[in-house]
């Protein structure tokens, strides 16, 4: 299935698929894909690449099998017997609800999927492990009094991964109460041994800085904040946290990309050996043998959401800092007007080389090749529109983040969370990105053409990447009225704290 | 043999390995490797691959056999029974005089050897016909009455293949009238279809590209100046025509390394076939179908090597250019100084990391790695030395190329000949190059680790290289000595244009 136009189930697009919905004909269904694809064993593989001619393939498109490979076609012909099992099945996502002792209806929502291709230790039974940990101590907590003061919702998807299916349905059917109720969903997914890594809303950046810097690495002692700063550091990054950027491949995605909702993914890993991911070697031995003997890290993890989970459940001040986002956007910013840039002086640079015949020169004339031809030139692109608009949503920022909220009344924090919460949401627009309406957020989105892979701006990067500039000037404009909307919502919490 | 100490003989460094010369004995001959080192075919490899385990070898490290690389030790043993045949072998070189007509006591060298591996199609016999054609074409008109102002030297090298053994010997044997006669020495070697590749003395940059544009492509009709400059542009270079700087490789090394001639090597290709070379399948029929099936490329390498060493032999003043030469010293200069510079940044920035334990907290506790210690600062060493001569030094090359020679009186040609035919041997060191003095030239070596790979200003390039900052800094003053001496030269030059 093409899950870059939407995710879920193939049948229904944009709304839940509830047990009477009405459903797509296959035949319909834009996410089915025509040419079946299906990962086979090397021992079925071998046969068949062994059975290629034609030339030797190059270095890079050879695999680890010890034969040598060719790229075809044939000599040998292959018939493929096709079975599909096209039958509705039922998926059972659970749902586990704390009502918060103050705000039940402002929503902490935390994730984990429970379906997996096999045994399915690490994937993704390591990541809900951990989630249950955290809801069995949660769960506690309030037992003992400690109730959160908001709801937390704690969620086991079902049919992950045959495509996000549980999660994108229970969001398409509850979209309207989400995005009512919800400021912040946590996802995990398969966990392991080493450094954490934490991607999502440039908002909550500050916030789970904190949270890593108070977490300790069960192997060394230091902070798990430390670790990953040591590791980017040797690996010739810098020591600052920063969180990557969503695109798709876990159950985040309807929540960011389709809802609004501010996200973050989580989990640790770097440290233990691959191979078995999505097989049937993914099972307990392999897990207690290779990834986390000691289980200490799905701790580490269950301390790291917890944490984030409570803060967010129990903050007078909803822990989000516009300041980091704002920043974060600006590098997006520069990215994309320095790949418009590079595209025009490669298409100059290109077109020079064609009247000078430098590619007829250089070309084998044995080969019988055909030399380039002058490309369209890349137009300069208006990106005033998104500087003047980054640049009023900086002041707007700035002006946010220097007041110290924590000393506001109790009243006017709640109003200033009843603003907050929906922030993010100010960041989607209704008619989503071009050619593929389900992805509604303006910021971050899996690429079209990258599968998980994700694209920032990616409206504007997107347009520009496939050279379609009339469309880049549109969503430049598009993009630049999304921020200014957004300037005007951080305008009205900064009126709330006067 | 470890050629980048000395090539040659093994037995006779530094001078002639005539029938009676004094030998070492075999346990002296510094430059016999200790452990045997021989290519073997795929056949014979590859049980011998076959029959190692240990971890699966990195990606880079694998050859193309179908199989799967490991990288030992063993279990296997391999008994391997060594048999040398230790005796001396008569080497033949065949050196063709036609004596110049008005000046015999000034030399044009023009060589490529006759010995192969086995039938040598392509290596040496391509370049070695384009050679003998040359020599034809030059005595016709010899015998019709344009017999050449200088003398034309024709050489057939032996035993390039065991270590430029032809070659070298002649020189050491020759040298003192070498260095008294000879203005240049003009290399080919093996040629094929393609673009011209020019390395050598940048004094003789501007010549060669007068040449190259000279000389049409026998597929084209272009220039080769304007192929080589359509190749370089696609492949992301610029059109500028640069000679490449010598390392060794073949038998102009003793003649520029050594002897401190002005050099060229000239060849043709990148649009043949290889995977032949230096085996029994260097054939004649490879050739003909593989490499330069009408063998028009020879006749290009004749055409370009031919008017290079006619206008060398009949020029009023020696077309020796030293404007280029200045401009690629000056970036022989910004490289080094620049890898010294970012030698010191990875110093710094790695005792950064060692300072704050960021290895220690990167690294798999479980793999009981040590942590890297610090690392010795790397000082800043002073190249204003250097700076200062190649500064001076601009200004007289700048005077010089002022003047209008070719309008001087014949007798002030003369003269100013009889001083630039050695202006190249002022670049050379009596003392030659720390730990191997039989590399005499200051601008160009083979590196000392790195084969035939050239090391430009190798005496600076290669204590920094190698962290000798002691000796680093005390090269820099022997190469700005060097540069000063030749810029009294040239200053000499420059008086006599008055």
């Amino acid at each position: 299935m093409d899950m870059p136009l939407y995710p879920g189930d193939v049948l229904t697009p944009g709304y839940g698929a509830t047990k009477d919905a009405k459903r797509l004909d296959r035949e319909e269904a834009p996410t089915i894909t025509r040419i079946p694809v299906l990962p086979i064993s090397y021992a079925d593989a071998e046969p068949l690449l062994k059975a290629l001619e034609g030339p030797v393939a190059p270095d890079s498109w050879k695999g680890a099998l010890p034969l040598t490979y060719h790229i075809g076609p044939g000599p040998a012909k292959v018939r493929l017997k096709l079975e599909f099992e096209w039958k509705l099945q039922p998926a059972h996502n659970v749902i586990a609800v704390l009502k918060g002792s103050q705000y039940p209806d402002q929503w902490i929502l935390r994730g984990n999927h429970h379906d997996a291709w096999v045994h399915g230790a690490a994937d993704p039974v390591s990541g809900m492990v951990a989630l249950m940990e955290e809801a069995r101590a949660v769960g506690m907590l309030a037992k003992n009094g400690q109730r959160p003061k908001r709801t937390l919702v704690y969620c086991g998807w079902d049919a992950e991964e045959p495509g996000l299916i549980g999660s994108t349905e229970w969001v398409e059917d509850h979209l309207e109460e989400l995005q009512q109720k919800a400021i912040a969903y946590i996802n995990t997914d398969g966990n392991g041994r080493g450094f954490l890594g934490a991607g999502g809303s440039h908002s909550l950046q500050t916030m789970v800085s904190e949270v890593a810097a108070a977490v300790p690495d069960p192997q060394t002692g230091a902070s798990i904040k430390e670790r990953r700063a040591a590791v980017d550091l040797v690996n010739g990054g810098n020591d600052r946290f920063e969180l990557y950027a969503l695109g798709s491949g876990s159950d985040y995605t309807p929540f960011i990309q389709h809802a609004g909702i501010a996200s973050l993914n989580l989990g640790f890993g770097g440290e233990n050996a691959g191979g078995e991911y999505h097989t049937i070697y993914d099972t307990y031995t392999h897990y207690k043998r290779f990834k986390d003997p000691d289980f200490s890290y799905g701790v580490a993890l269950a301390k790291t959401a917890g944490r984030i989970s409570l803060r967010l459940a129990n903050a007078d001040i909803l822990p989000l800092d516009f300041k980091p986002w704002q920043q974060t956007l600006s590098t997006y910013l520069d990215e994309v007007m320095k790949t418009a840039e590079s595209m025009r002086e490669k298409a100059e640079k290109h077109n020079k080389l064609v009247a000078q015949n430098a590619y007829g020169l250089a070309a084998d004339p044995k080969k019988n090749l055909a030399s380039p031809t002058e490309k369209p030139a890349v137009p300069y692109l208006d990106f005033s529109p998104l500087q003047n608009a980054l640049s009023k949503l900086q002041e707007e920022v700035e002006a946010l983040s220097k007041q110290d909220l924590t000393s506001l009344p109790a009243k006017k924090q709640e109003a200033l969370n009843s603003l907050l919460m929906y922030a993010e949401q100010q960041l989607t627009s209704e008619e989503g990105l071009p050619r593929r309406p389900w992805y509604r957020h303006q910021i971050y989105a899996p690429g079209f053409y990258t599968g998980y892979g994700v694209k920032t701006l990616p409206g504007v990067r997107e347009a520009i990447e496939q050279e379609n500039w009339g469309e880049a000037q549109e969503q430049i404009k598009k993009l630049a009225g999304t921020l200014e909307h957004m300037r005007q919502y951080l305008g009205k919490i900064n009126a709330q704290t006067e």
